[in-house]
């Protein structure tokens, strides 16, 4: 990638931690893996960057381990604060993306959040070999945009599951499901979320609202069916204030 | 596209009006519309095809304005049965997409279902000259593939708009998730929903849940935070039940 290699030391085993150490191999860094379990083995003292890629409970642990150790401390986590780290130099490499063991990504296009105080030129140094996405942002802004990324990604897919559900009981399988859901992602692409609403529920077609609850038997999905139909509703409503006002 | 042209009437002037209009004229089709509002302008006597793309709880009432002409009548719509047609010669043309007037559609990629008992080889023919993805599936059946189909794509895009807002309230633009919302749609081309899932809620990492139900100033969207935690959680039990009693 054109940058000089650096010396990082990786503490974790799990998904980010998995496709980290592909990342910082394939950017030319060296890495020293400290995985979750054998914790035990010794952590070497000296790096350019400790990243301490574990669950988000665990990260104040972890940095406490790493209280002696000579370079710079950051963690992976969205929403934890940055001052959880007692390090003086600390940083947050925070990258926005679904992350699994089992999935191969192009690390290249994930985008990247990173933070520091004492020592943002070294950070944007590390990020920008791993990411040509790098964005500067505060812990308190990060913590939004990890919600929101849970509503876009987490929660769509528990939605996507869902979907699968009512689809294979009925011997339909799911991959018939993907031209629309790709089109559904691929549509805010040019228009908004409330310009690309199309359904019964922006529509209020009661009578089709009325018959899709009843086909559901699970009371939690019956749940989230009104939630979210009366969500699109009102969506509805303050993008037609919205546009009112606007003339 | 190689097919015959057939002579086509076409009713409404709606997000799918609008988007089959344009494929039955680029498929080669004779197309005489006739809007929704100006409904009172004479409709032809005679077509190959009649096709109703009004909403829902209009289609009854065009259909009985169809009652004295001679062709095969269809509607459009995923959750009205077949049975709301009385003509002798009737089908269903059900496009499973998010159509708007306000964004081309590759119509061929558009999964096309498709029910006839009297007129099924040549609503085969009209199909396969649309689209290259047609399948032929009753009434029962469609309406539980299109319920699937408001989670996956009008319940998401309902999310995605909720995303929006939160990072916009914080001056993030909606674009910086995009690759998050592609990802998490192209992920699940490979693994199934619940192997995708990543996030707070799968980990049950209550303290990050309580922060993030905390930053959420709206109820609705608490509601929704906990409801859609609460499903991931319980669909990642049903999983791992279902691998342990695979083994």
């Amino acid at each position: 990638m054109g940058s000089r290699p650096l010396r990082t030391v990786l503490i974790g085993a799990g998904n980010v931690a998995t496709r980290l150490e592909q990342a910082l191999r394939e950017a030319g860094h060296e890495v020293v893996c400290v995985g979750g379990r054998e914790r035990k083995r010794a952590i070497p003292e000296q790096a350019d960057v400790f990243i301490i890629a574990v669950s988000d409970r665990c990260i104040s642990a972890v940095a406490l381990e790493l209280q002696g150790v000579s370079g710079l401390v950051v963690h992976t986590a969205g929403s934890v604060s940055i001052e959880v780290l007692p390090q003086e130099h600390r940083g947050v490499l925070y990258p926005m993306q679904t992350l699994s063991k089992q999935r191969e990504t192009d690390f290249r296009q994930v985008p990247l959040f990173i933070e520091s105080y004492s020592d943002l030129p070294l950070l944007q140094e590390l990020a920008s070999s791993l990411s040509g996405n790098v964005t500067v942002l505060d812990s308190e802004k990060r913590r939004h945009l990890h919600l929101s990324a849970v509503f876009c990604c987490n929660f769509v897919n528990a939605l996507y599951s869902m979907a699968a559900r009512i689809a294979e009981e009925q011997g339909i399988p799911f991959s018939t499901l993907l031209p629309l859901i790709d089109e559904t992602a691929a549509k805010v692409h040019t228009l908004t979320p409330q310009e690309a609403q199309t359904g019964p529920a922006v529509r209020w077609d009661t009578p089709v609202m009325q018959a899709q609850t009843d086909l559901l038997s699970d009371p939690q999905m019956k749940q989230i069916y009104s939630l979210l139909s009366q969500y699109i509703r009102d969506d509805k409503l303050r993008f037609e204030a919205h546009q009112g006002s606007a003339l």
